[in-house]
């Protein structure tokens, strides 16, 4: 491509509204323009870079023995009342109306079309399993859009569904797509982890997510830093410890504490270390409780997870905290002044507050804290019970080393979904001995679009992004210096050009009228993996320079070399 | 791919819902599948001719210089309401409201975006001609959709948008999309013809369409027999005759016509020649006609051209035929004895009217019709023009050879658009003498989705489809016969398949436990065109049948033989 016959696009100002450095890049290096809240455009580098990243799903996807379909972006509202998720999905589902009135809705995902096709289509356990992906454009109405193509309304996803007799056969698929994926974000060039997911409102049994490990990622991982473990930090599970609390030091006593409401203010204020107080919230109980109420007690340097606490037996679903007059009717106190000593309302413990002594907590008392307080001797300590989130540092859940927390980008889901879709969608076949079984799905989602923001998060510098070769715009730059005003830079820039061209290579020469500086900065931005820069001065030796965009590395190069020794990276 | 573990989804019985041939074919053929009216999934099969058709047409526009980016399917209202087209187009823009109850459309075309687009991009005259093109769902709300594939509500379009500082440059691109939607069709392997079309409601100046001919095609194509010459039936020209009304042979009289009100009924209910009778159709005029309104005159086997009618000074636009009651009131007859003797309206006739002589037309008076009248002497024949449809057998326009008429599936078109979306949008950019200027537009479109459709219009037989090579779902089939019970015809088939698949041929292999005669009709009605039957009694002398799907054609090959015999196709 000649840059002249081009849309660069390249802006030097970082536009305001971009809050990360992928939307940023994705700005200043002309590869997507904002068309509305959430929707954009891609621009020729954009798109290059986008058409990358789908050949490389779609390929894996059918070398792991998916076929591919092509649904439609509008559905049929009566599908989705068919499901029920036309009354559970909220405002995300687009709804409309066409000419006649009737109700259909932008597809979010395709659960409820794919089912309705394999109930039409395979009628014997013969045909099973089966896997079929589609790549397309879904839409969701987020509420707030934001991070350009990271949370866009309308956005490609692939989505891929398979259909089984039993468990056994999704769970060889669930492994194989599991694998396909690795493949995936091995070949498109990024550090990224399988994380052990919550299934959240899609259902069913078994999940893994797929992060893009960067810094700026809106979810929370815990690794071991021995072995392969990796999971949300929701979902890590801590054991109880094995060690009993220390002996008591010191008698409980009863402190003012008026100017103490959180737990900061009470380190602060008082001689206490944060590992030895303890937090008391107070949620919803549930039906099988004896009270409306229960207390949920961690410590204050601990977080409540929220996902863990709503599982509990006495928890009411979902998790729904007290407010401060029903705290107030029920203990007495405000949420500023509770503890387990004289607590009215019946508690859980997380395992970590089991094992700590000589500990301070509210007195269910307003301006004041007890200190000292130690299990058995002072207040029986009931249930305990993984309830928090993981910290860096915790044993990690498979026994192997402790936990480290990164940060990463989500950009692939894969879940065993079982019978949720072909019970209430009635999708099933004929047995062997021809009884009729719902069928056993999975669904196996990639953000498409998403991937290319992530992959800028992991790779970039303050010059702009540092694309991994397999998904770079362009894979060489030729930047021919003051090409216009000398005919052997032209000569020999053609030269090079040509013969990358016919060697297949992905290449652009910068053949604007610009100024060399111009011209570095804009191949900086842009991304380009490798670029060959010639100058009259190199000329004169028949050299030009490579120079390595990720690394900085320049190299001088005989002219006639340059080729082969692209060719050969 | 192997059959056992494809979604092969063929079906014998033809649906009824399904009018035409194509459609009947590809739900047989397990290409598609109905969602909802004019929403189709594709299958497998399907989609693999799909996006052969499409990496064509991306690889062609490519070539041709321009540039790909991806623009929204969902679009803001305000832009259709900076065009006007807001307010112009009818039901079939699908308007719909987000969660915040802001206006948008489900994008049936790109213009309104990428006029906004290149606005914002392109501010100088340097970085023109730019030609921008998208292959993309777009969404119509037909009122009947109908023909599968054909017309339906979501289909696939390839959209191309080119920007221009002059006409000269708008033309010269124009000329090259040309070019490429030829060597496009031509690829693909079907007979079309491009041909001068209407620009209808689109605006502009120049048009052509692209037509795959077919009997089952819904337009009308004239051509010549000699020439390249050819345009929609409504955009073919003609000239007047050259040659002079024969002499009158008798006297002009008046005839009682009671039971005759059609051409049809004079015809048969007196001896006279269709040729010699001439039709009188009443519409409204325009401003610059001293009347309100005025007869067309054509020949009573001619067709009124509603398009060159309505683009006659003297008539209003949008062309409007005038009811009884207002015929009565003018004339003082109803609509079925009219004619130019006598007529209290203005007239103008087509030229084939010009040259005849002694024709029969009504009186103006009910019931009654005059018979021999010549121009001059019993009427004054005023202006004539072209004003009717060209038929087989009429000259043709460029005066080479006649014409003759076919059918025609519009799969592609092209248009000049001039500056009607940058003037109401304000898309211009600053000449190299400082004024700005509104750009010159192109605009090129391609239903891909259609294409396919189109393709087995006219790639057909009793037995299937017979798809070009370039699009076929699979090239090659083999059929095994027996495969589960001979180890040998196993062991035979797998190794033509492996040595198949490892040549880069797209083969599949009818691995099902299922009847010869079940794999033949499915390879037939699916259109493989190249067919390796695989049994016993050859195998016995190392010999392969192998079958041509389009000529029927059968020939015994050595088993050593036929990949390379197949590779060689």
């Amino acid at each position: 491509m000649r840059s002249s016959q081009y849309l660069l696009s390249t802006k030097k100002e970082t536009p305001a509204s971009a809050e990360i450095i992928s939307h940023q890049l994705m700005i200043r290096a002309g590869m997507i323009r904002k068309l509305a809240s959430g929707m954009y455009t891609w621009l020729p580098s954009g798109l290059r870079v986008l058409n990358k990243v789908t050949n490389i799903v779609r390929e894996e996807m059918v070398r792991a023995g998916a076929l591919e379909i092509l649904m439609p972006m509008v559905q049929p509202a009566d599908l989705w009342q068919e499901s029920g998720r036309w009354d559970e999905y909220g405002p995300e589902l687009l709804r409309l109306n066409d000419r006649h009135k009737r109700d259909f809705v932008l597809g979010p995902t395709h659960e409820e079309v794919i089912t309705n096709l394999v109930k039409r289509e395979v009628s014997s356990y013969k045909q099973l399993p089966l896997n079929l992906f589609q790549i397309q454009t879904k839409f969701r109405d987020e509420v707030r859009p934001r991070f350009g193509v990271m949370r866009s309304r309308e956005f490609i996803m692939k989505d891929a569904y398979s259909f089984h007799l039993t468990q056994e056969s999704l769970e060889t698929s669930y492994q194989n797509m599991f694998r396909a994926y690795c493949n995936i974000f091995e070949r498109i060039g990024l550090s990224y982890r399988p994380v052990i997911a919550d299934n959240g409102s899609i259902g069913g049994s078994m999940s893994h997510e797929f992060h893009v490990l960067a810094d700026s990622g809106e979810d929370a991982i815990a690794f071991s830093t021995e072995s392969d473990f990796a999971a949300n930090v929701e979902m890590a599970e801590l054991t109880p410890s094995n060690s009993a609390p220390d002996a008591p030091q010191g008698e409980m006593h009863l402190v003012e504490t008026p100017k103490a409401t959180t737990i900061a203010e009470l380190v602060e204020q008082f001689p206490v270390a944060v590992e030895k107080t303890v937090k008391t919230l107070v949620v919803k109980a549930s039906d099988s409780c004896e009270s409306d109420l229960i207390a949920l007690l961690v410590r204050g340097d601990h977080e409540l997870n929220e996902v863990k606490a709503e599982k509990l037996d006495q928890v009411a679903a979902p998790l729904t905290f007290a407010t401060e007059e029903e705290i107030r009717r029920s203990i007495g106190a405000g949420p500023g002044s509770l503890g387990p000593v004289n607590l009215p309302i019946p508690f859980i413990i997380d395992h970590s507050v089991a094992s700590i002594s000589d500990f301070a907590a509210g007195a269910n008392i307003d301006g004041k804290h007890f200190f000292n307080i130690n299990w058995q001797r002072d207040v029986e300590p009931g249930e305990s019970a993984d309830i928090r989130n993981v910290q860096a540092g915790d044993p990690s859940p498979d026994g192997n080393g402790v936990l480290e927390i990164k940060r990463g980008i989500e950009v692939g889901h894969i879940f065993q979904l079982g019978d949720k879709y072909s019970q209430s969608m009635n999708c099933g076949v004929l047995t062997e001995s021809g009884k009729h079984q719902p069928l056993s799905m999975g669904c196996y989602g990639i953000g498409v679009t998403r991937i290319v923001a992530a992959a800028i998060e992991q790779n970039h510098d303050k010059f702009g992004i540092t694309w991994p070769d397999a998904i770079a715009p362009f894979n060489v730059a030729i930047i021919p210096m003051n090409m216009h005003k000398s005919h052997r830079i032209q000569e020999a820039a053609n030269q090079v050009y040509n013969q990358l061209l016919e060697a297949g290579i992905d290449v652009l020469i910068d053949d604007r009228k610009e100024r060399p500086g111009v011209m570095f900065a804009d191949m900086e931005l842009v991304g380009i993996p490798h670029q060959i820069i010639i100058g009259e001065r190199n000329l004169d030796e028949e050299k030009v320079e490579y120079k390595n965009r990720r690394s900085g590395e320049k190299q001088l190069m005989a002219l006639n070399d340059i080729v082969g020794f692209v060719k050969g990276l």
